[in-house]
Order: C-alpha cells, then structure tokens, then sequence
C-alpha cells in the first residue's frame, strides 16, 4: 500500500515554468494527447520526473471514470462524544453529506485536523472540500483555497478574506432576532447572550442581532464571549459572572449549546428555576439541548438540508460551473421547550 | 467530475477470461510492464475495452503513489443526531479512526448505507473497510467479503458465517460479567435484560453472561428483546411489560444508551426511584449515558483505543500481511452513577 511522502505538492505550473512551456502542453505531453513534438515531450516528461510531479488525481479520475474524494473539515477537532459543543452539529452535517456525495459518486472523508500541524492536504488528493462556519483566521480554510481548491463553507465564512469563497447561508442573524423575540414575548424584560469567542459570522451576525434589539428595547447590553473549548464549566463561570454584576438577568441566550447546559447547571445550583426566575434559549437543536434539565428551546436549522445544499455548491464547482456564491438555508425555525415556557 | 455508473464492477480476470489469457498477462499488457506479444496486446487492450474494464484503483494508487482510501461501513444509517441509539458510537469510532488513519495517509470515507439498496461499493473504489458491530446477516459485510476487500470489524461479527473477518473483540462477554457484578454488589436481587434484537455478538455474549449469572445466583431469567429502531419509546414499553409480569424487578441491564433512557423515564412516571427502588446500567458510555436523568452507570469501552487498533489491524491487511485474526479491546472500565449508587 502507498502513502505519498507529505511534501509540498508539485503543480503542473511548475513543470510548465521549469520546462519552459505552458501548462497545456504539459498536459498533452503527460497525457499523449495534441501535437507536441517528441522533443518537447520528452523535456516535460524529464522535468516532470525531475520535480516529483505526479498529475493531479482528479485529473486521472476524469479520465479513467473513477470517483471523487471530498473531504469534510473542521476546525474543530473531530473528538470524542460529548467532549466538544460543536460535535453534534458536525456529525449531523456529515452523516447527511456523506450519504448525498454518495449518491452524486462522490467519496466523503472525515479529515480532522492533524496533531503534528502538517497539512491533511499534503497527504490526502481530495478533489474539494466543505468546511463548517470557519472562523476568519480558520487555517485549514486558508489551506485549501492556497491551493485552488474547490471549497464551500456551511455558514458564511467569518471575517473579509474569504469572500470569494461560496457558502450556504445559515441565516443566523434572522435565527438570533427569532430567538430574541421569542424571549421577549415570554416576558422577559434583560436578556444576556453568551457567545463563542472565535470569529465567526454566526457570533457576529448574533451581535448585530442583539444590539439593535437592545437599542430598540431599552435593554442593558450584557454579552460575554468565551473560549469554545470550555465547555459546561464556561458556560456555568459565565451564568455566575454575569448574574453576579447583573442581577436583573431574566434570561440568557447562549448560542453554545454546552455552554446553554453549564447555564442551567450554575441556575439550579443557585436554586433559580427555568424557565420561571430565569429562562434559557440556545441555537443548535442536538441532542444536548434536548437532554438538559430543564430541555432548552431551540432552532431546527434543517442540517439536513444545509448538508444536501453544500454537497449540491460543490458538486457544481467540481463540475467547472461558475455557479452560484451562496444559497440560503431552508428558514430556521423555533423549537420551545420547557426552558422558556 | 466523473461519476463511475453504478454497474458491476469488471474485474481483471474478467478481461484474461475473455481474452484467454492468464491475469498476469493482462497486467502485463495494459501496464506496459513485462514481455507482451504485441499482437497479444491488441487484443488485451480491445477486451478490456469492450468490457469497460477500469484497472483497479488500489493497484492504480500502488504504481502512481497516491493515497489509500478506506470505507467506515455500519448497517444503521448515519442519521440525524439524536435519532438511533448507536450513532453516538459510530461517531466516536469515526473521528478517531479518521485521524488515525490520515496518520498513515488513508484516507477514511463515511459510507452509508444507500436509500436505493445499491451498493455504494459499486461506486467507491476502496482499498477496504472497518464496519461495526455487524450481525449475522449484515448485508454491508456480505458485500465486502463477496468483492475480496479487506475488512476489518469492530466487535466480533455476528453468527458464524464471518468466521475468517479479523476483529478487534470489545470483550463483550466480561463488559456484561463486570455490569451485573457491580448490580448484585449494590444489593440487586433481581436483575431484568434488555437487548436488541439484532443477531449482535455482544447481543449473544450479553445472554450467555446473564444465563450463567441466573444459574448460579437463582435469580429469574427476564430478558427482552427490542428493535433497535425503536428508541426511547422502545425502552418505555419494555419497562412497564416487564414490571407488570415481574414486579420483583429491581434493577435493569440495558445494553442499548437509548433504551435505557425509555426505562429510566418509564420509571419516573410510574413514581419510582432510581436507584433506590429500581437501578439500571447500560453500556456504552455516551452522552445519553450521562444526560440521563438520573446519569447511567455505564462502561468505558476505550473507543479511541479500539478504533486505532481498527485502523492498525486494516493497515496490516493493506498491506498484505497475513496478520493478526483478532486483537482485543483494553479491558472495559466500570463508570458507576446515579442510577446505581
């Protein structure tokens, strides 16, 4: 079995600049197809040969009919169940995406990021990539679009660098105004948000959201972001921070789903009940808002949709078409549970 | 972007059988490698075009150096998270047997399985497969093993006709000894059995563990068996038959997380405590596991370590070394809980 070396990849530009030609003669010389001369042919087999150029792979598979390989990419890393918040949603979206690749003969591969800090893309030929609300400075989405990847991002990437990049719009700003709302109409009168504190659209979307909720309400701007790898012990820090220096909170919107449940945990520890002294809302609807005592309201974002969408973007771009910048999700809608109630 | 037609594949004695020539030849012919006639060639070539036939994309990857590309097969769909029991399992196994995999450049595809009843393996041409936990008449691994791919198990395939699968053994006969102990040293004098209905090793060895516990200590033999597609209500509906039949149940053995849920809610309604009229344990130690109210005594199966000698014993049989038939799980850890405490 064959494991490529993990070197930088030689393209077929720089066997075109070595040789001297242009990269469409050495495709034809590689490929024994057009009029190349045999002397010219021989030049761009030696440099290829020279530089380690093997053809890109999705090259060979257009001509010998074989299938994609996408890979699925987090930041995130891929860990153990019920270790970080955003598991669930990663594997909901995967499990769907690979089952819609699939069909469309595309190969779907889990590549988590590596301990060693080397490139998966140095390892792994994958054709394109789908990548889940990366942050501005995400690296691995930096990777890919280095290397003239065909990548689609589910959820808008974060920051300005990646606006080229073609996404499927998770709609979050209309997501967090619905959950404010729904807050509101339950009465409550100072609502706090609790964010992640990476650079994501979701997080900045939902700040847009809540100030000018705060500006139109007359409400205290009460917003707190932490480290998403803290889990339920950053969400319960965060709930007796802020009730400390803000007693008047009446509910809490955390858009961490472990940080929601680490919510509930400093409240019944505090003998305040949910949703009666203080409510709770949150946006993934996985299973960790559903188990929570009390269970916490939240947002069907249709992942199952979200996933057919982004596989469809790609399938598109792997295809050459120009195609589209982004598509929208299917409308979130509002899941109450007892937490609000 | 190509998508192979989902055909039956063409394998290489195909072509020598109708070129009536010996598969080395063929090799040989379509490789470039060898002494060929070229007269011999010709027709090699002609066969292998009439029939459609793609060389193998394994043997492909062995000559250009490109990277392996291995299947994470399971008979449950990959569903929405939350929904069956044995996701949370799939996944744990799947982000690390992704990474440990990357790490000897494979890379690891999540196949489902298709709506269509097609086999996926008629699409992706993997080099070959960890499935989990597959029963006796698991039709994924019948798949497999028809094609000639390697295959590695997770968990001893059930029933006898997989006898020549290499296996990591997650020790499932000692996993239900270890639970039942911990149940009569906390006083249970009667302990029901809940399992799937799946023709499961751990399934067989749980039954074998629990009819020898009843032997020697006098209990009754109370076991059911229940779909695995029927979730929590499953659990519910199994707790309140067995404890109309048998109301001397005071504790349950429930191998399947979200069954266990079913009965501990079933007890809740029905007023009674858990653990001190009724324990339950189950085994897979997962976020249901630890979100139930109250948390369920459960088992640490080392998945992280289990699926890395999955991929470990994969790479072997990649490879092509005869290897190891079955290698085992480090020892099952008890994670004692509320519900028996």
């Amino acid at each position: 079995m064959a494991v490529s070396p993990p070197s930088p990849r030689v393209t077929i530009s720089d066997v075109a600049r070595h040789a001297g030609v242009s990269v469409t003669t050495v495709s034809h010389a590689l490929n024994g197809r057009g009029q190349v001369d045999p002397a010219t042919r021989r030049k761009v087999e030696e440099t290829a040969r020279a530089l380690g150029y093997r053809p890109n792979r999705h090259a060979q598979r257009l001509r010998t009919g074989g299938s994609s390989m996408i890979a699925l990419m987090s930041s995130m890393p891929f860990a153990v169940a019920g270790g970080p918040s955003r598991l669930g949603f990663l594997m909901e979206v995967a499990s769907v995406a690979a089952s819609s690749a699939l069909e469309r003969g595309m190969a779907m591969v889990l590549v988590p990021p590596l301990e060693s800090g080397q490139s998966p893309l140095d390892i792994l030929d994958v054709d394109g990539a789908l990548i889940i609300e990366p942050s501005a400075d995400d690296r691995q989405l930096a990777d890919l679009t280095a290397r003239g990847l065909p990548v689609v991002s589910i959820g808008r990437p974060g920051g300005d660098a990646h606006g080229a990049v073609p996404y499927v719009d998770l709609l979050s700003g209309p997501t967090v105004q619905m959950l404010l709302a729904h807050l509101q109409a339950r009465g409550a009168r100072q609502i706090a948000l609790v964010l992640g504190a990476a650079q994501r659209t979701s997080y900045a979307q939902a700040e847009l959201a809540y100030r000018q909720m705060v500006d139109a309400s007359g409400m205290d701007h009460i917003a707190l972001r932490l480290d998403e790898a803290r889990g339920e012990a950053g969400g319960r820090d965060a709930a007796r921070l802020l009730l400390a220096a803000h007693p008047q909170i009446d509910a809490f919107l955390v858009l961490v789903d472990v940080f929601a449940v680490g919510v509930a945990q400093h409240l019944q520890q505090a003998g305040l009940r949910v949703p009666e002294d203080v409510m709770i809302a949150t946006r993934y609807d996985g299973i960790r808002a559903r188990t929570c005592e009390p269970p916490l309201t939240a947002v069907n974002l249709h992942l199952d949709q979200v996933a057919r969408l982004a596989i469809d973007l790609l399938f598109e771009r792997l295809r050459g078409n120009a195609g589209r910048q982004a598509v929208q999700s299917p409308m979130p809608e509002l899941v109450a549970r007892a937490s609000t109630r």
